[in-house]
């Protein structure tokens, strides 16, 4: 069997979990990892696999099928993106929700251009939990969709703590209220502000003198990350941080409830997820999307893509009779 | 706006939860309903929609975009599916698992003869827990798909109640077992028997005069039916069944456990259904598969689909960029 050649652009949390994912998918194989550093610098898990300079990526144009782009986006897929998938298909797990139509709008050009398929947008939300909201709005077209997530660190809010006069070091959990939750799955639909729907749990590690009161009030009061939310902020030492909330974890449910019939039957759909390694899925859900990249490319497709284009039978290793047969 | 001209093919329980469906999606309208009785005798409820025998489908051979088959799995679809869809875009749910990959095969050649689509096996199961079992499967490639039905009424286990001896009317529920669920959902990937995962409940109305304790152990020990689960049989009256078991509830979950990473990082990806109305979801499932065998149609495709093939994209009233924006 030939395998599908993946390569790594970008080697954070993400670039690794991708790393570790292609070594579970028998039909895939690690190329190369391309890096903006050094690429003596980067020690990578997988032996034999070269780590190549970011300038010499199209040295690699004809041994790479799926290139999965680990980079952020806020400022390095909006202009990697556009410009790698001229060159290579490409797979990118792009969350910046408000900026998505204009994301796709650039990877669709360049793809087109370039003859190649461009996935956006992949992972657990956007991705999964994108999914599951089409789906269930499709079936119960009269109907409310709501979205929790956690318990998980928010990256961005705990980054937001950090930068707080007299903070040391932060994490942020972002928790589901359970009663929120619980309201929501009887199917009575009901109105939650965004205060009702999640908390915000802040661990502080603070500098030495600095005025703990002020800190709290500060986070508390924070525009935008935490001033909508009832948050609660714990001071903790920087070795309790680092045994006790090392860990990724996170999760989340998307929930549906609605209506069918003249007499109103009542109908919920819930998907949940509950991940120890944030990253780790992530990445399984970028490797398997490559798939159906170099599927959709192989028969002449091009451009930019969505979860919501791809048929769920690209994504698996099956035949179409297998899945048939098996999972039908 | 040029509206999804939708036919009905056999008026039972699924034909009356299509026809309500399609109230509740303003881009469909039902232009007929066919069925094999005569037509005068069947009371529809949708005012200024004719009924119309079978033997004269072909009359609407331009009037209708997609007709939705609402006939039964073991003696109906086999025969009108293969057929219908020579003529039209057809939908059905076909849910007889063993067979699909025949029927699936004949469905695919009188599909393609015709230049129409047959979307088969559409419902929840098959259906949406297909979905979920192929997505969640692509995902954690390492791993253990459980499958969980109910609290809901299983027609073929009524039937069999039904036919034995000195029993005048019967209704059984599929009841998975809290224990199991919850093992499962801890993520420890139990071995589980068929007794372990689902508990069967019999309330039987006994014929005057029977013999309680023969019709229960008839039941208990039918092979194939109850002999490898736990049953309990209670007998109650008529009166009782009407008012206390007349509805149709329905629902279950799909549960996958798997691992990520060299450290074997655990996760759990679940989706659960709560019905009110096993038959007016499953219709509203059929229902938006129609819009993708439409949309399919217009693109010029043909053939056997199952939802494996078709993209969620497909399935929404809303654009492609509505899509993007809102629900990604």
């Amino acid at each position: 069997m030939e395998k599908i050649k993946i390569g790594i652009v970008g080697y954070g949390n993400i670039g690794r979990g991708v790393e570790l994912a292609v070594e579970r998918n028998e039909d895939m194989e690690l190329k190369a990892i391309f890096t903006r550093r050094e690429p003596e610098s980067v020690q990578i898990m997988t032996e034999g696999v070269p780590v190549v300079h970011m300038d010499d990526i199209l040295s690699m144009k004809d041994e790479i099928d799926v290139m999965i782009l680990c980079g952020g986006s806020a400022t390095d897929l909006p202009v990697i993106g556009p410009e790698i998938v001229k060159n290579f298909n490409t797979i990118d797990s792009f969350d910046t929700h408000a900026k998505i139509p204009e994301y796709f709008a650039d990877v669709d050009a360049s793809a087109k251009a370039g003859g190649h398929i461009g996935i956006i947008s992949v992972g657990w939300d956007p991705g999964m939990f994108s999914l599951n909201r089409i789906y269930a709005e499709s079936i119960l077209v009269q109907g409310d969709t709501y979205t929790f997530w956690g318990k998980g660190v928010s990256q961005g809010h705990s980054d937001a703590i950090r930068r707080v006069k007299g903070v040391k070091n932060a994490i942020q959990y972002t928790v589901p209220v359970e009663e929120a939750v619980e309201q929501v799955r009887s199917g009575c639909g009901p109105k939650l502000t965004t205060r009702d729907k999640h908390l915000r749990e802040c661990y502080v590690v603070a500098e030495e003198g600095a005025d703990l009161k002020e800190i709290e009030e500060t986070i508390k009061n924070m525009p935008n990350y935490f001033s909508d939310y009832n948050t609660t902020v714990t001071f903790i030492t920087e070795e309790q941080l680092k045994a006790e909330h090392s860990k990724m974890p996170h999760g989340g449910f998307v929930i549906r409830s609605g209506e069918t019939g003249r007499e109103g039957s009542k109908h919920v759909i819930e998907y949940s997820l509950k991940l120890d390694s944030n990253p780790e899925f992530t990445s399984s859900v970028l490797v398997c999307y490559a798939r159906a990249a170099y599927r959709l490319s192989k028969n002449g497709d091009s451009g930019a893509k969505t979860v919501f284009d791809i048929a769920p039978g690209m994504l698996s290793m099956k035949t179409a009779e297998e899945l048939r047969a098996q999972l039908l």
